[in-house]
């Protein structure tokens, strides 16, 4: 049980974990901070946060957990405001998409590495942003990774991975490097190609054309380009070496094609589209399907 | 009212219009063709199909409309093979993803574009193939659309129009030129993108891992990678110079963002997302949403 929890940033995703430790009983009071006022008192109307603080200083004075869910490029900023205010013994967590950046910016912030600071990020999300799209069901049955370094302190981590498990979700613990690698792969391109493929399709005479005969592939496919910019350019930024090696890899794999296109390598074409269906089939079938 | 539907290669387009059709009660004998017996048996067992000929000239004779329903690469044979079988004012139509191949492939089967053949092309479809996967319900709400050229027969294109409106489909008209070009953006595209992902990522070190933790934006995105390999192969070559000038293009955007990373040009990633989400946020509000 967390007596106070402190949620800096409610958006989609501080927002959700509000909600869901709420539903299950986990938390006593709760209270948001972050920039915009109007946005934290919309958030006090749908029950988001029982009440806020502008500073964040303020919020997290007294309270047992702090959960800090800011873009990544506003984290640094947000730990320097709030060193020297956590209660003894309270723990200190986030959400952020890229790990090491974020680890990098609470070395900076803090002098050193807090060891009741649990480096943490749900996978989850959607590509609505805000409070208004949070929503308790948001982590159930999703996966949220720790990446806890040597000096972490085990009760700190204990009290991070069981307030995600009654958020509903299994928590696994990876190694910050291994992990930025992995998301890179998983979610940070997938998210550089879909904002390319709008934007390259947008410039195009076309462009009316084209959105008005959008088929289902095309809108699966772009949904994720609706995910919100300033978070999106602060984890490219944040993760900026793992995604660009990945980036010319692909545009290295979109060459091949082309170029098996324009020789009319039929058989080239088909092995490489067999290959990828069968391990995208084995993803649909795979143990994360649960997920989808 | 259709009284005898020929429809060649009973997969998931071909057998989901039979299904359409026989339930608006618009139909009243259908006969498939194609290659494999052991499908068309699955589909006379599965009630999409009444009867079946292996022999393509066989199947048509007699029918008042013959659908082609196979790869594009193999289009051109289909025609050959049943030059000379279709009855008097009976009504030849297809479903190919590109049109200016299959008009190609008409022209030179026939020796001349027959003025009783109706280009067509239902923007539907699943990543799932073959006659198991055909619903009575694909074409409900989606667009269909037609390339006549100025020689099709007026009342060709009606049969082919009021067919597809019975399938639940509203049917349009577009020039075969401009038709490869939208569908190379809105279709061909993405599906090059996603298997070009799903390869990509396939052959990281951290393949098992990266699939494992894909969660809901990855699967979306990589949804079309599970697409039939044959199809697609097909599509690409069909329509190879449109779709390599929107690769070439895509790959200078994706060239444009690792440069952005590279000199950390926040602004101008931020930029180009906010661009890319509005337009896409307005295809998500837009006449075109039934189809999602």
């Amino acid at each position: 049980m967390i007596r106070r929890l402190c949620v800096i940033g409610v958006g989609l995703i501080g927002g959700s974990l509000a909600l869901a430790l709420r539903r299950a009983g986990a938390v006593g009071e709760i209270i948001g901070a972050g920039r915009d006022e109007s946005h934290l008192r919309k958030a006090v109307e749908l029950g988001v946060i029982d009440r806020f603080e502008i500073d964040a200083d303020r919020a997290v004075a007294g309270s047992d957990v702090t959960v800090v869910a800011v873009p990544l490029g506003a984290m640094r900023a947000v730990f320097a405001a709030i060193k020297g205010h956590l209660a003894p013994g309270a723990v200190l967590t986030d959400v952020g998409s890229a790990k090491h950046s974020v680890v990098e910016a609470a070395r900076n912030a803090f002098g050193e590495l807090p060891p009741y600071f649990v480096p943490g990020h749900p996978i989850a999300g959607t590509e609505h942003s805000g409070v208004e799209a949070a929503c308790a069901e948001l982590y159930r049955g999703r996966k949220v990774i720790l990446t806890p370094v040597e000096k972490t302190d085990r009760k700190a981590l204990q009290t991070v991975k069981s307030m995600w498990g009654q958020a509903g979700a299994t928590v696994e613990e990876m190694d910050i490097a291994h992990h930025d690698r992995v998301l890179a792969a998983t979610s940070h391109l997938p998210h550089v190609l879909a904002y390319a493929l709008v934007e390259s399709l947008a410039r195009l005479a076309e462009r009316d054309e084209i959105f008005r005969y959008a088929a289902g592939g095309f809108k699966d496919f772009t949904r994720i380009a609706s995910s919100d910019p300033v978070m999106w350019r602060d984890i490219l930024l944040a993760n900026g070496d793992a995604i660009r090696s990945l980036i010319g890899r692909y545009r290295n794999d979109l060459e091949r094609i082309e170029d098996a296109i324009l020789k009319e390598d039929g058989p080239g074409l088909q092995a490489l589209f067999a290959r990828a269906k069968q391990a995208r089939d084995g993803i649909a079938t795979g143990v994360n399907d649960l997920e989808a």
